[in-house]
């Protein structure tokens, strides 16, 4: 009987009305982008980024160029493969060889050009280091931050993310914006965009959404939103997507933990946002927000 | 003088009086529910569950059956186990060889009727994958839901740790609920009665407390609690366990971020609670409660 | 020309003028704290206070002082190796040899110390388990509050770390809580000075700043910042370090979710601070504070 | 100085004319058979061929199909992967895209040959354990001989290897057989053609050469030798390769330990041949062939 | 099409009469005994025989009752559970259930006599090693013998084998025997019966059968067969199994390597049986027997 | 009672007299040489020696020092810590401190000395390739002897081991031959001295001595045997270490299987010895040597 009762339960599961909506058919075989490689590919990206800091290897100026050199290579092959499988995944193919066979052939060039981008990655994750420096006086050296800051962390996997997204990979920045996510609590979305010398201290409970602007020299605490507010719908009810819809923050604003911002409203340049707020229009350049009085008994 | 310190550092934590709070003697050699294994069942239930998007196999429509089978075998034999530890952890037996056997006996029968609720589980979470899709416009598919939203992540680990719960395992569903929280954030008790439709946008920080009441198409987003607002103490000043104390929500609710709501309190059908505001009496349906306005300098 | 761009992106990664920020200079062949090591530490450690909880071992009375000798030892070795990684990591060395010679004799002496604190930190550990069963109405026993409760999970690497960070070993300690940080969204700086029986209830979203001072019999609920307000600047514009800045919070407090507490304040004894309220100047004992009146239409 | 000197070292092994022949260059990035996903394919097969035996599982007749199931579409998909890599080992492409292609369309179809051999393959399997059992007074039972004797191991590799050998895949049949060579000692070439019934005990040393061509029910000792007596050489002074140059042994022939048997010779049915002797000529059927006398002192 | 054959293949490898011989039916699920924990048991065995040589720990004179102590708790565990699988390998329950109770209940007095003997054999397997250092000019240390010499590790896992022999465990003896025959080409049957002071030197290809009685200060090389002849077959043609049929070697004899020695004879104290001799019939004691004469061109 | 034979047993097992003759007492906490790491240097060799053969990656000549470079690096530092482990284990420091940082410096020196043969070693292997390529008929290509043959493998690990052994370093040499012994049942002794050109084919069964002299454009076949015959002993029976006691094979020798060669005699130029032959005396150049006749009925 109890056989019958796991066969029973087999046999539903695998009928199409079943799984129809919850089920990925691959392209040619080419499966979903593979978890465990993005986080290969990730850790790679951080040896390559902050050397001698991650990785089990003992860097050295004289041995750099090796070090550096196969960690590019490998993040090269991995990747290539990775955004044929995210190509992939959005690939509505008439004559599907034809079209993936076009998902191959891009991988690679993109693998390519993201690699080309990883200096100036660094150098302004560099810059974010020192911001987060200036502004924590917790903070002992460059070195701890690098190595044990969430921020610091949720900022690298966004640099990395947005430059993919800004090559059009589907799916593969969300994935990585999603590890910083998990490990973090912070949860900034690949597409959003975001200037230099970027600071988040603590960091759990921010939200940065896909249209977000932020401008240089921005420093968030944690809790913080910058969220839509309401969204338009299509005739279908259902909301029309890729619209700007959350905040731009202009240079220099620093917004306090747990401050809601929401809607496509402008935090002007210099401002500071008290914690706790919340505010669903725009804020003048140079203006101190804060809650209005503290509450009493 | 070093090895002496060592052995009477051992000698102490090896004393009754200082180890016997926080000791789990097992019984009849029956140890802790093992969290690798916990984590082994949830990842095969993903992979059932979302046939395709989890796992390494390149699962199709030809072989689905032959796939699904293992994976619900191995789920039996491995949850088998896992809830004989779950009983054996809160059994206390006048005569501890025959409970035990009971612990066994009891544990296949429970495992048998937890596999028989999956394909309803599967059916309820595609529900969920479409109210998610429909409410946020940043979401591109089906598929980047059920791979990286973390939202569908926490509430898939909810439907299963609520199967087991509503089967009156110990301790297993509360495991895998806080498996979700770990990696999300949103913690979901398992005792929680949640309908369908159940969106949850960015989710960290969100709790929701063991007696909650969730009706349909409610949508919540990040830090938003149900909680207790306070509980009756028995005379030896001890919190009562099991009475009803979080919320019910109604259907189509929307509860933006971190808004706090407490107590056995109702949220009427079709409210919108906006952002930040804390709540801890009924609000009546079709009610938009926001912050009454915005702070300013 | 695919690997004329990839030679010259490695290129550019190898000069010193792109890494120099970023790079972690060994001293003496000494590399970087191994992340992998710290948390094989920790999870020793973890099996070392609440034997059975974890760990595969079905440990029992009479075999305990052999479990606990070897893990004891094994903490040790590690341990020793981790804190000559920590202390190398701060120390500038005037002749480079003299002073790694020091951060190694150092680092056996200061395991030696750690370990002798073990069970005293059991013994708070104990107490800060009875203070989480006895506040919450869905705790079941002692041992659901050890194996699954993340504010357990996090308050006992934060009395492992507290312990490393009051015997001045730099980095280990936030790596330690950085682990718990990850894992529950709970961040707590190790620097922290906190009292027995101390309770964290869902937890995500908590921050507890470097000098916070927190008494006896203290509960906080999810959200909850202790965080500072403002901090003064050197004549050279950064943030002067180490100053208290961070609230003290003192006897039987209670502090529900998402209250900001900022600044070096005192909420005095007993008193009970509401959800989602923010507060920067003292609160007097035995007060109890809240929102001033619930947010409506 | 030390830095020189690594440098300089590898510079030189980086040199073409260092490594040109021993340098494997991949064709379009398909790179050698990888040995562990070999090593994961006849791990595969063992369990497909001796279900229960080999595998975590607790395979039964009732849910045998789902795990056959799995394990051949499992297996189907890494071959296919690994034939690729071994037919380009081999291609010389004038023009390299278009006969890699060719290799990749063969693949598929070679696995599916191979897999409908595979009913057969068992069944040859099943025949050759109860030949060792009937053969060995040591054996308790069918289930050990499968479970513990190297020649079973040896001889399944050598039984897979031959079905890809006659595909005409080149380099994996070698890689199949010289895993059983490392773990068991015996060296069977998969070129040779074995009979039905086929045992060996012990086994250690015992050599198969490529042309050699065994009989039914025959069974062979430890240390014995089918070799190659000599071989023609071309005008450049090179052996000619794949000229029949092994032994011929007929039916029903027992060949005890380190017997050495040289060349293109046939040893007739039903012969006997004794241990450590050294044949270079025929032997006619029913033959008993032994050392003229023992050795004295 | 490709899908049909592999759906009939599976087909055909799930029908009864294709795996009837070949399947292994578990007993009231009991598995086979598992390969990866018989290598950790011997794994384990090796470290508290030989403390310092194998593990990774730095054990000391002041923590060894600690690692013997753990070790020691864990073969017992482990071996329990393995010697479950090994009696129900054998067992032909009437009522299944009963019968393994029985195995059961059996395991755990077994696992302890086997753990009882453990002070013996590394008794013996101390003089093994002098013996073997005495007889070899190449060994530098006792050390070295340990570590790196075949002959150690073949007789070292026949001396726990032959322990679980002597307390009629079936199945796992010849598992430890196997694992040492892979890894070194010696094959010695668990249920041979070897004295003090044994050494092998080189080893590869040595056979010691069943049934054979080697006395003290034993030395034989590569090569070796010390097997049976022939054997008498019962009323039917099968081996009449269990009779003693292979040679008794006397006290302090030395047989050189490739030396055959077949049938149940005795080979008389302090004899020496030179290289490739093949021998059966007795030899008195006090003899040197070698080959006739060397072979001339 | 069960724990009391347990703990007398760990009791006996921890008495000096019980472990002295087998216990690692390591040298100011410098552990034995660790398998693993020795496993994982080899492996690296095999990679560095035979670019695209082993290895995941997919080396091409525009990579090619990039990938060496760090092989290399890695190799020596792996290498001169498990140096610094063999140093150790064969040092009898008066002072203790003073000899082990002897042990550290100079472990360093001779890793560098050891990579820079490397080159060397490399360009032995090709020859030693080709020879085997020459003398196989069933040989396809260069590859396939480096990737599947048992004769290469075992000579690699040889070349690598006696150049270790050349620096004086203990005990490694010896792991790494072994670790090809237990792989292809090819026992080289590091301290052989082996020309150019050397081909083994099949190999299983291989002795070779440890004061072997062995020259140029030599072959032999599996169960080889170049032993010692009897070796002199000191005044108090001890056998004498050191003594040349093994044959020299001169240049463009053939030797076939299982023959066995003693003592230190010399095998002439170009002299071809046949199979099963036993041999004790000097063989003079150009002689061919074979058993006088076949075996009859």
């Amino acid at each position: 009987m109890e056989h019958n009762t796991l066969k029973e339960t087999v046999r539903q599961l695998s009928l199409p009305e079943s799984y129809n909506l919850v089920f990925y058919t691959s392209k040619r075989g080419t499966p979903m982008p593979h978890y465990g490689k993005m986080q290969e590919i990730v850790s790679l990206l951080r040896e390559i980024l902050f050397p001698g800091y991650f990785g089990d290897s003992r860097i050295s100026p004289e041995n750099m160029e090796y070090y550096i050199g196969v960690q590019v290579d490998k993040v090269n092959q991995l990747l290539t493969e990775q955004i044929v499988c995210g190509l992939c995944f959005n690939c509505h193919p008439e004559n599907e060889n034809d079209l993936c066979t076009h998902c191959n052939s891009e991988a690679s060039g993109i693998s390519m050009r993201f690699i080309e981008s990883l200096p100036k990655v660094r150098a302004m994750l560099a810059e974010d280091i020192r911001a987060t420096f200036n502004g924590d006086p917790a903070s002992k050296s460059f070195g701890e931050i690098i190595y044990c800051y969430p921020g610091i962390r949720a900022i690298t996997n966004y640099r990395i993310a947005h430059e993919l997204y800004l090559l059009n990979v589907p799916l593969l920045p969300r994935i990585i914006t999603e590890m910083a996510h998990m490990d973090t609590g912070i949860d900034i979305h690949p597409g959003a965009s975001i200037g230099s010398n970027f600071a988040i201290d603590h960091g759990t409970g921010v939200v940065i959404g896909e249209t977000s602007v932020i401008g240089n020299n921005v420093k968030i605490y944690q809790g913080v939103t910058l969220g839509a507010k309401s969204f338009p719908l299509d005739e279908k009810g259902n909301p029309i997507k890729g619209i700007p819809r959350h905040p731009v923050v202009e240079d220099n604003v620093v917004i306090y933990a747990e401050a809601t911002i929401l809607g496509r409203i402008t935090i002007g340049a210099n401002s500071v946002i008290g914690g706790n707020v919340w505010i669903t229009h725009d804020v003048s350049a140079n203006t101190k927000l804060s809650m209005t009085k503290e509450q009493t008994t």
